[in-house]
């Protein structure tokens, strides 16, 4: 066919001016090649990893504040110029700086043993010396409450909800300190938010203090040590806890975001915006999460570079600081937008690199049954690999702020096998990617932005 | 059937006489009723588990030479007495006396990083202040060897090879030191020897210094940290680590096997043994290994006694000590019995306690052919359990002695899914031991060690 020898794009202008999509080729068909070329290309891609394994073994962890976040951030700025991003800028990000500071806790009755815990980010410090008492352990808030203030005034509560799923059981660790407090607590343990394995595995992440109760410090125990405390308490001895933190939280850091893009051939002021976040807690490699999200992003943008592909829109890489402990990063790149309509989709990958099957959407406005299909019609050239689950729902912290104002928000969907395991935890180390996982990652983020980005029509009209 | 109103074992009596054995009665005939209601004893036994829970969160972990382990010696007397045991004693056992005491390691260069590591049982300590070296990864001895004196001199060397099953794998934990050693070098570290999960664990372990070999000092570290000395390595860089270690070998101390009997009601001098060892490692709770063992032997014999049954010969249970790093328990007992031919099977339990599948059988003399077919016959007892699974191979560290002189051992044998995971680790703990399996553990023991003790003939004769 002669189409083959039309520059890419010709015969889609064409087609738009009838304005009757249903006589269009369908996305699929008119993508078939392309997403071969952009699916072959990311299969033997060796850049990405590269970069994935000096961000983990190099750089390692960086969370908001610190001077590996700062490294990154050059690092990074350094790899979208090389990759030949165009316009690669370092907006600055005013972040929150929290410090973990040495940390500890012992039980002390009724037998002596060293539990193994992580502070919880943006938990307070204790007094000098720490905090000596009586632990409480709750199965669940409405057990709390039940217990109420006579049980729990002056002792560490402990959280001690079996795993129910990710989005469950967090509320424990994002507000459990402050609901124990309201209750006369000094502080509070929260068992390790993980899945089904763990090998005295412990997880931070981030709580928040509310403003109606005072502010006591709180940090996460294995499960090993949860069950131990549960079992000792539930014998009717008295279990007494050492909890000894010296986390504090500094004046705001200035980190950035780190912005690069492919310019659009033909309507470069419509964006098509993909990326992952760039800090990460502070132990570990931040491997999953989320080293393996931004530089599939930006390995994804390279290969379309690489292939001499320049899509209708731009195609803007982000790596957006701070999403691990107050998400300014999404906030600051969504001011910067200013006008939303230039957004014609944001698609974030934060959920780890394991094997991806698809992507989950959301959107606030507009018919999202019709973007839905277009993604499905997309997604019939993901099939191949395993990853044309096209469904609502999903996204990303870092795009909310974007989806919140009516920009189509896509999420890149895993199997999700282990990634609970291993974020916020020291174990979050690169050997837990593979490599073809990865590379698969990689493929179906450039075939989804690419085509995302260049197809006549845009998720939303 | 009147059979039922006769006395157990009137039968089988009656039955020896012609020494016929192809016109009995099979055992699994023979012992339908009787191991029904062993099996049933243990599906609604919950003092197994109250003791195990015990031993694990009260006791804890009870390395050999360690105060632990003299709480463990005394309780487990007195747990033998409270479940009916006769004859109970604790024949004293000198033991290795091995302290771990203070101990990091350090990576310096190229990057800085604390490694998560344990020292391995028997190591001697580094000098005071430690000692900084560069580190040569090797795959194998093999590499090791070709690599030679000029790469490994004044170095660490790291034994990296991958997983290849405990069996294989193990050997670079007790003999790797002075392998390296051999060549000049001056520490060893070990990737920890694991199976398929590993979430920053670390197994400690034995380990043997050569006679022909300089002592250097040996730890494990975490499989994350070795494929990333690995990774700093391939990519050209020099890489050094900082290790410090405190560990000293203390004179002996004294320490004790537990043994406790039921007494055979015709023939008492010939015994079966069963048990496990009440040594553990000193991290976790020795909860798999080998808590479960020893307490699921005696819990068997308990049930034997709760139901009032005496078997045919003595069933001694005991609780070996010192398995861990010497096996001084083992060898103690075997020169205790002084004429072999008193001891007509010994049984193991030293695996864990995942769901049991059945026994591995050696026997170095005698029939072992029709030794196996007798177990396959109380096998169809077990296999309502789905324990029912009778192999050669097999035994326990503890009762080596015993069929190195020809008396027939026999191992539990479980689904073996996460026990290397687990054991020598400090997530050895009683939540990693499933109730359900552990009952099955017990009744399988259980049976198999009645029937033992108590069918017309013996395994080897």
């Amino acid at each position: 066919m002669k189409r083959k020898l039309l520059p890419i794009g010709a015969a889609l202008v064409v087609l738009t001016i009838p304005a009757v999509p249903q006589q269009r080729k369908s996305l699929d068909e008119e993508y078939r090649e392309t997403a071969g070329k952009l699916i072959g290309a990311a299969m033997v891609d060796t850049a990405g990893w590269q970069k994935l394994a000096y961000l983990c073994d190099r750089i390692g962890n960086r969370v908001s504040g610190s001077a590996s976040l700062e490294r990154a951030i050059q690092w990074g700025a350094e790899q979208m110029k090389a990759d030949g991003l165009e316009n690669v800028t370092t907006p600055p990000v005013d972040v929150p700086h929290w410090v973990r500071g040495k940390e500890s806790a012992t039980l002390e009755s009724p037998i002596t043993r060293s539990l193994t815990m992580l502070g919880l980010g943006g938990s307070i410090a204790t007094p000098p010396g720490g905090i000596t008492a009586e632990v409480v352990p709750v199965s669940s808030f409405d057990d709390l409450e039940k217990k109420g203030r006579a049980a729990v005034q002056g002792k560490i509560v402990l959280y001690n909800e079996a795993n129910m799923g990710y989005g469950r059981t967090v509320i424990y660790r994002t507000s459990g300190a402050s609901r124990a407090a309201k209750l006369g607590a000094v502080a509070a343990l929260v068992r390790s938010v993980d899945t089904a394995t763990t090998l005295q595995t412990v997880h931070t992440g981030n709580m928040r203090y509310a403003d109606d109760a005072p502010m006591v410090p709180t940090a996460a125990v294995t499960v090993e040590d949860a069950l131990l405390i549960q079992r000792l308490f539930d014998s009717g001895d008295t279990v007494r806890v050492h909890l000894e933190m010296a986390a504090q939280t500094l004046p705001d850091a200035r980190a950035a975001n780190v912005v690069g893009e492919i310019r659009g051939r033909e309507k470069p002021e419509e964006v098509v915006v993909i990326g992952g976040h760039i800090d990460s807690w502070d132990v570990g490699q931040g491997a999953q999460d989320d080293g393996s999200g931004m530089v599939a992003a930006l390995a994804a943008a390279h290969i379309i570079h690489e292939l001499g592909l320049r899509p209708r829109r731009t195609l803007r890489v982000v790596f957006w600081v701070n999403e691990e402990n107050g998400a300014a990063g999404g906030r600051a790149y969504r001011q910067s937008v200013g006008d939303i309509k230039s957004h014609v989709a944001a698609i974030e990958m934060d959920g780890g690199a394991e094997k991806p099957v698809g992507f989950g959407m959301t959107m606030e406005a507009g018919n999202s049954d019709r973007a839905l299909g277009l993604m499905q019609q997309i997604g019939k050239l993901l099939e191949g690999i395993g990853a044309g689950q096209m469904t609502k729902g999903g996204g990303g912290t870092d795009i909310e702020a974007l989806m919140k104002d009516g920009v189509p928000g896509l999420g890149l969907r895993t199997v999700g096998m282990h990634y609970s395991d291993w974020h916020h935890t020291t174990s979050d180390t690169l050997d837990k990617v593979n490599p073809e996982d990865f590379r698969q990652c990689i493929a179906t983020m450039a075939v989804m932005s690419y085509i995302l980005a260049d197809m006549p029509d845009t998720l939303g009209q």
